[in-house]
């Protein structure tokens, strides 16, 4: 790793995203217009990067979504949201979207997707949904990743990696923090097992989850208000691979908190 | 917040720290040697900067640090690490740090140090430590970045935080991100509740932990075996505020995992 200086850039003017819109047209397009696409086949071939994409403008492109008014709310979901002042109809798609419950209680669903992801209701989300509608996670957030690296690196000719984020809560600390949930083109995981310190001692820090601090860092430019739904990550250098989210995941048998 | 490019940029040449070694001295010449001093008072002021120093090398200059032979292991210690192949005296040291065992099992501590964080060994850590030596948290790891805030301020003519970072695991997700332990000069959280998104709804992801995705962030350049142990943040449009990394330790009641 000869990583010195990272370069991270919001890609701006990417428009509102709906169902069967293609979503690597889209990025090209900003691609382009920062500057990041080719423009003339004989240049020397530049910097691999890394391209992070926040969830919601896969999961809308993909039509990853629910509509409120075709939700039947189950008793399970209509009792437990009369003790808060939450949508039953919200509730019942969270449980559904969930393949198990961490907790439920004050008013608070965590819970582990289908996917193995432990979120905030299930990752389902209404802010920033279409009106009527619920966004839920990509079905597969590396199929998704993987689809916009193939799509995309056709166009530019640039080693990449793309990670779609998205912004979840954590035990013990406090506010949240962006992770990678679908990865493509990069190990997630930097694994330092079996180097030693500068006193020949093994290190302790043995296992960095990069995808995770990619994810994180790419965060700072998009916001939540600025409509940067797309990041550009450059001068990271990073080991290709296949790469998945689900690496990402803690096995049970390993989660001394499960 | 108006932040649409990051660059982050690792300071090389840092020698090793030693007790009484002069932290700000060291990170000044550093800054220097990369172009952050100001060259000439007449000059507008740069834009505002993020120092992310890693833990370790302010703790070997605080001298936060124990040698083993002067470690005698408590009962508990012994017992405990028969069945494990640890060195009973750095269990000792880590429970001597810790105000809370929250799991102590396969041969793995997670403790409540005595400042709140939730970590591996209390953060007593043996790698990269002087010989015969653990190295032990900053005993105010929020008073370390105010001590380089303000002596570093007086010399760079540029606004700047710094953030002391540490490698922590985290439950329910593999690998090790940085986040931040000690807090200068920018508010560790942005808090987005009460804004809406552009249907008019509130926002679900509603407190971002900024100070730690820097922390993570400025790890992508750190490493762990690049001897870069502080990192400068240029372009991220923060909140100035005194700050402080007890904001991050989410409060025992507000944390469902407890």
């Amino acid at each position: 790793m000869s990583t010195t200086a990272i370069r991270i850039q919001g890609l701006t003017g990417i428009p509102e995203l709906e169902p069967g819109m293609n979503l690597a047209d889209v990025l090209f397009k900003a691609l382009e217009a920062a500057g990041f696409a080719a423009q003339d086949s004989d240049c020397p071939a530049a910097d691999p990067l890394v391209l992070v994409v926040a969830q919601k403008v896969v999961s809308k492109a993909e039509g990853s979504l629910v509509r409120l008014d075709e939700v039947r709310p189950s008793p399970l979901a209509i009792a437990w949201t009369s003790r808060y002042e939450r949508d039953p109809r919200l509730v019942e798609v969270v449980l559904q979207q969930a393949r198990r419950i961490v907790r439920m209680e004050r008013g608070i669903i965590i819970a582990e997707t289908c996917h193995g992801y432990v979120c905030a209701n299930a990752g389902v989300d209404a802010s920033n949904a279409p009106s009527g509608s619920l966004v839920l996670l990509p079905q597969d957030p590396d199929r998704s990743a993987a689809q916009l690296r193939s799509d995309l690196g056709k166009r530019l000719s640039r080693q990449m990696a793309v990670i779609i984020s998205d912004t979840f809560g954590r035990p013990w600390r406090a506010g949240l923090a962006n992770v990678a949930l679908g990865i493509s083109g990069l190990s997630p995981l930097i694994d330092y097992r079996g180097q030693v310190d500068s006193c020949g001692r093994p290190l302790r820090t043995s296992v960095l989850a990069v995808a995770d601090e990619l994810a994180g860092a790419a965060e700072l430019v998009m916001g939540k208000v600025n409509r940067i739904p797309a990041v550009v990550i450059e001068g990271y250098d990073f080991v290709p691979s296949e790469g998945s989210g689900r690496n990402l995941i803690r096995p049970a048998e390993r989660d001394l908190f499960r």
